[in-house]
């Protein structure tokens, strides 16, 4: 389903990172940054509404703006009940959607909200997506075994918060069309290769946005998957390849970005809903701004993985949405 | 955040319901029901799928389509990660929204496929929630202590699922305006009195919505609260009187209509996301068809509670989405 948008900005963004994509190849793009993963907070999970909150903070700073200015919060994470974000809401006490669709949740939220700004059915919206390591490894990884060494194909959650503002105000990120995904399931129940669980979902998105927008895949200046990791990148190359004969040449994913892949110890790469939104608000934005890269189309894949599901034997299910972005 | 649609239906719905459900005073009301509630699956969860999966089958044959005719399908339920919805998404292959807002997640469904509806931006969509009592109670009560018994402000988690069709095709059940919530906290960290905790949301959202569209109370032949069982009702009641000096007279709650309480052992009521959209869909709109009720405004109401986080002695935060249903 492709949405076209002829009135719809990114007007600004704020970014949070924890310690290890602080220690990363990005750093300097981020609006703020944590030497450690409790934010001076008692646990986790506290820490984690910190940081979309301090994100917050420095969003209403950029625009100029309080919260009683904001039509609309759509926000989603990976915690049970998308809990980091529940809190947040209640905090801020706007209008709220709370959404999931796993790592696939930050274009989720921005084409909800595009579809209202294009409309003017809502003035404003912030979209926000977080994910904490520590948070996510003891939801989905506890109990884990001592010593116990993961296969190279794991990726690592990424620690940061991701909010946008979005409204009709020209600016310079144009939101210029959106494709909402369907969910795949190639029969992969690997936990540890969320990868290659994702990349055909991607694949499938990819397609039928080029499909329903008459689209060569050399319109884009950049295709940014996030996050499929390094194997799930090659997956994805050689699928689109095979299955629809299309070649992948400007494309790169964003959980190979955010990290050194090569220094730091991170498996595939990055993950988490905050990994792709992270990647593409502080450094492809920048690049965005500065016209090295005009058009870019992001494909934010979520693997839709229920540990209760895996343990009674269930393939994991993925999606992936779509979203155009230009450089005005 | 307030909303007004002149073209947008609920052309058809579909409801299951379990065991429980089948002994209340609404069995006749709805498509279809099951003795126990493992419907022949292996696991509670696996049942829950299947709930879902039978009440689209029994919507497709009511609307006479099929999963290719339908743009978009959303739907949550309250299983971690909204589960049920994912597999049932996987197999329905079409393009979908994960949404979350605990037992607010039916009205927010029905809002962001009615905004995108308004305005042409798809032709039609499904929109689905469901809940299973014990996949509910497997993942927020268990452990449970043996022969501990339950406070009577206790709900008991609805076993069903409810689908509707949504398109601009003129139909017996237009929604006319809808009205996205706020989370609210009170202050409650009680788990067995969710009606306390979602009371005052529940207020709130009203209350807007009644300003943002210059209505009275008396606008509405029924306004709808759902769920906040026996004890949450009485608080609304007394809260809108004391609070904003609204006199709810033509009122009632979803979680009191759909069992016996009297003679059904399921302490304050019904809960769970499939308890207001299935007493609507299948006893209040009959009753809207045969012209009985005209105007309904159905408050859908959701306690945001995470185990982990009132394990941490947090409060819990409650929403509340709105929409106002005319019978044509």
């Amino acid at each position: 389903m492709t949405f076209k948008y002829k009135n719809v900005y990114i007007n600004d963004t704020a970014t949070v990172i924890g310690p290890d994509e602080k220690k990363g190849p990005l750093n300097n793009y981020f609006d703020k940054s944590y030497d450690e993963l409790y934010l001076n907070k008692k646990t986790f999970e506290q820490a984690e509404i910190k940081m979309i909150e301090d994100s917050l903070d420095i969003l209403f700073s950029k625009i100029q703006k309080t919260r009683f200015d904001i039509d609309l919060f759509i926000s989603g994470d990976l915690l049970n009940q998308i809990t980091s974000s529940n809190y947040v809401a209640s905090n801020l006490k706007i209008p709220y959607l709370g959404i999931y669709n796993a790592c696939a949740t930050s274009v989720e939220g921005l084409i909800i909200g595009a579809n209202m700004l294009e409309k003017n059915q809502i003035k404003n919206c912030i979209c926000n997506v977080s994910s904490h390591n520590a948070t996510a490894e003891k939801q989905f990884r506890y109990p884990v075994e001592y010593g116990g060494p993961k296969p190279k194909t794991t990726t690592f959650t990424v620690t940061g918060a991701a909010s946008a503002y979005l409204s009709n105000n020209p600016s310079n990120i144009k939101i210029e069309s959106a494709t909402i995904g369907r969910v795949i399931d190639m029969g992969i129940n690997d936990v540890y290769n969320m990868g290659a669980v994702m990349a055909p979902a991607c694949a499938d998105t990819l397609y039928y946005h080029l499909i329903e927008t008459k689209r060569d895949i050399d319109y884009y200046d950049l295709v940014l998957s996030g996050d499929l990791g390094k194997y799930g990148k090659r997956i994805l190359i050689n699928y689109m390849k095979t299955e629809y004969g299309i070649i992948l040449k400007k494309y790169d994913d964003t959980a190979t970005i955010i990290f050194d892949l090569n220094e730091q110890n991170v498996y595939a790469g990055g993950s988490g809903p905050a990994c792709a939104p992270l990647v593409t608000y502080g450094y492809i934005f920048s690049k965005m701004r500065k016209k090295e890269l005009k058009k870019v189309l992001l494909l934010a894949t979520g693997a839709l993985m229920s540990s209760t599901m895996v343990n009674q034997k269930m393939t994991i299910p993925a999606i992936a949405h779509a979203i155009s972005l230009e450089a005005i």
